[in-house]
């Protein structure tokens, strides 16, 4: 059987969905049992191909296709889910790159050699997004990693431990790139651009920059009633303004700027809150458009708090530059889109992925989108049309065939 | 002695601190040990005068020195504090009517019945503020109050049965107001506006009407990374508006609006807000003025849900409408402070006062204010200065004489 066989990953993306999800969605959280059953599940369909079989220091699964040369074209995705998750967000991409595996296995030898991982904790159920992808591409900080705990408290370090993984030694996983030559990765779009174009697929250019902070306004809490309007120092005011400020921005600089968590202190009806905590997550394509949304709120929010007679203060909780992907490999991608759908798009992803990690470590890397029902994600409503998900495995595993043709020749 | 005291009730209110306050501020919560405490510690300086003490059905505390007719004007304050609370809240009101008791009982037989009461649960500790002094005006809901719980799920029920108060027979203190002529109070501004002017007191034409509500808007959370602004349906952004409409019809009618609890759901940075809920509190000093606020806030609610693409609903927490006060009363109570004090302001309460429910239940009623610094109530900060609480006490003794002149003549 040489032909691919894109109903097979529908079949399998049902089986595993079956196995590990529940009626709140997919329980694969990374390092719980759950994802070690999902982990088994791929591993023993791994095993009737003719691959190499291995975990990496970073906890990383790889199944290597050994070819005529040693230089490798990667295809990537993550089996592990955020809780009540989505049945197709990382895996997906995991199960569209097994069948094209299987599709280069039946054809004989490849001329490079393919491999399929999957990235480890890709989610970051620890606040870490990315965890195994930032240990091979070596921008992950073991001091950091090393201090984190999950919401009830277990250390990051006992739950790798139990899998086998040492935070000293995640960053030996780097090797796994030596041979890289290219990489690529098939991902739900997490977002209503598509459906609204009527498309199915996109080529991804790039992803965002990224510029995440905390921003806290401090005034005085005091009686909501017997405060006067003009002798009030009301925090929360000041954050209102600062968070349409951000949507201003974001629609004149046109990236994405949200205002996703609110805090007011003490935070009841009878109250002035004497303090607001907020958090800001601007992004943008290019760095250029990144600075000046990120120099516009800040001289918004000092503006703003000389007119409130309020304090304020910046905390960077993250920040990312944006990753270019390759120009070849989009070019590539689109070639392949358009074989298998009639029509492309190019888009930059704003969620990041494993894949941008593989980029930033100089891997000439590309993504593919396909179309997410309602733009969502993250919850068990995520969901793609079955036609879209078969042209999907389609466009991948063309796109992953073009790329050895040119990385071989 | 038949002088009056000022720097007795500095004193006393000094002692009471020192009894019942901790380094987080007064600890004298209704129900409790230490409140149980306050109360047999002015019982022993009641017992000193010639007065009945009687406790009444709904748990406040009265002391009756008789006069020549049973027309009686009452002194009113409330022992009871938040947790963490002021040292004047409350017992400034009552020592300062204690010292005006005392000189009333040492001029001998006073033409009417003096009569001071320590009003129960003023700061509604299961959530019911006024709660003895609603019962004795009859605005109390006996269905109402037999749900409510403490933050730490006890029943009210269980708290005052402890101290012999069963709340099918709290409006039987009706019968306390049946020869109440008049009613007088002290308390501090817990405001700004006294200090702004540099004036020690203020005779208080009234309590602003409430509007409290809850509002809930209702859009669609989704990736902060991958929702193009165009394609939001973003819950905050739809609060923050709200917010500062608001405030801007706080403005225009005069009145004050304020926007003190705010949560966003999923609450996190990556995410834009599906749900928002907030609380809007607002109060005018005449009805008209509430109304056109609240009108305002509603219309601006649905505009602003209908251009950010979300659902709205509102909720309300509670009302209440303007008290006047007595227009006689108010002017002796002016007369009363321009006497001890050379200058006078009058000013509607923001706050409730127990007052406010002998007022609703048609008895003439008048409030003083003394200076709060800083504004800052309801924590250890509040406080006053010493030369104006002294102030304090000589107006409402004067304010009391008068009073007495009048209903007596």
């Amino acid at each position: 059987m040489r032909d691919l066989q894109p109903q097979r990953t529908l079949e399998e993306l049902r089986e595993l969905r079956e196995l590990t999800g529940n009626d709140e969605g997919a329980q694969r959280v990374a390092w719980s049992e759950i994802w070690a059953e999902a982990r088994q599940w791929m591993r023993n369909k791994l095993e009737e191909l003719p691959v190499d079989i291995e975990v990496d220091e970073a906890g990383n699964q790889w199944a290597t296709l050994a070819g005529r040369s040693s230089r490798a074209v990667l295809l990537g995705g993550h089996i592990d889910s955020v809780p009540n998750g989505g049945w197709l967000d990382g895996s997906l991409n995991l199960l569209a790159g097994l069948e094209s595996l299987r599709r280069f296995a039946a054809e004989g030898r490849p001329s490079l050699t393919i491999r399929l991982v999957d990235w480890a904790d890709e989610e970051g159920c620890f606040g870490h997004s990315l965890l195994g992808s930032s240990a091979v591409s070596g921008s992950l900080d073991p001091d950091l990693v090393r201090k984190l705990v999950s919401k009830d408290g277990k250390p990051l370090t006992e739950a790798l431990a139990s899998h086998g993984v040492e935070v000293d030694r995640m960053l030996l996983s780097r090797s796994q790139l030596r041979n890289a030559v290219a990489c690529l990765e098939l991902h739900i779009e997490q977002g209503p651009v598509l459906e609204s174009l009527d498309l199915p697929l996109a080529a991804v250019t790039g992803t965002f920059g990224v510029e995440r902070h905390a921003v806290e306004f401090r005034g005085q809490a005091s009686h909501a009633g017997s405060t006067p309007m003009n002798q009030r120092r009301d925090a929360f005011a000041a954050a209102a303004r600062l968070a349409l400020e951000v949507r201003t921005l974001a629609n004149t600089e046109d990236g994405v700027g949200t205002v996703g968590s609110v805090e007011t202190r003490p935070g009841i009806a009878t109250a002035i809150a004497g303090d607001c905590r907020l958090t800001i997550d601007q992004r943008h394509r290019n760095s250029e458009g990144l600075q000046r949304m990120l120099q516009g709120a800040r001289s918004a929010s000092r503006t703003i708090a000389e007119e409130e007679g309020v304090e304020v203060e910046w905390e960077r909780l993250w920040n990312i530059h944006p990753i270019p992907f390759d120009r070849e490999l989009i070019e590539l991608a689109e070639y392949a889109i358009v074989e298998v759908a009639g029509k492309s798009l190019r888009l930059a992803s704003g969620p990041l992925h494993d894949a941008a990690e593989v980029a930033r470590a100089g891997i000439p890397t590309v993504m593919l989108f396909v179309q997410s029902l309602r733009g969502l994600s993250h919850t068990k409503e995520e969901d793609t049309l079955p036609e879209h998900i078969e042209l999907s495995v389609r466009a991948l595993d063309l796109l992953a065939r073009r790329t050895v043709e040119r990385f071989a020749g």
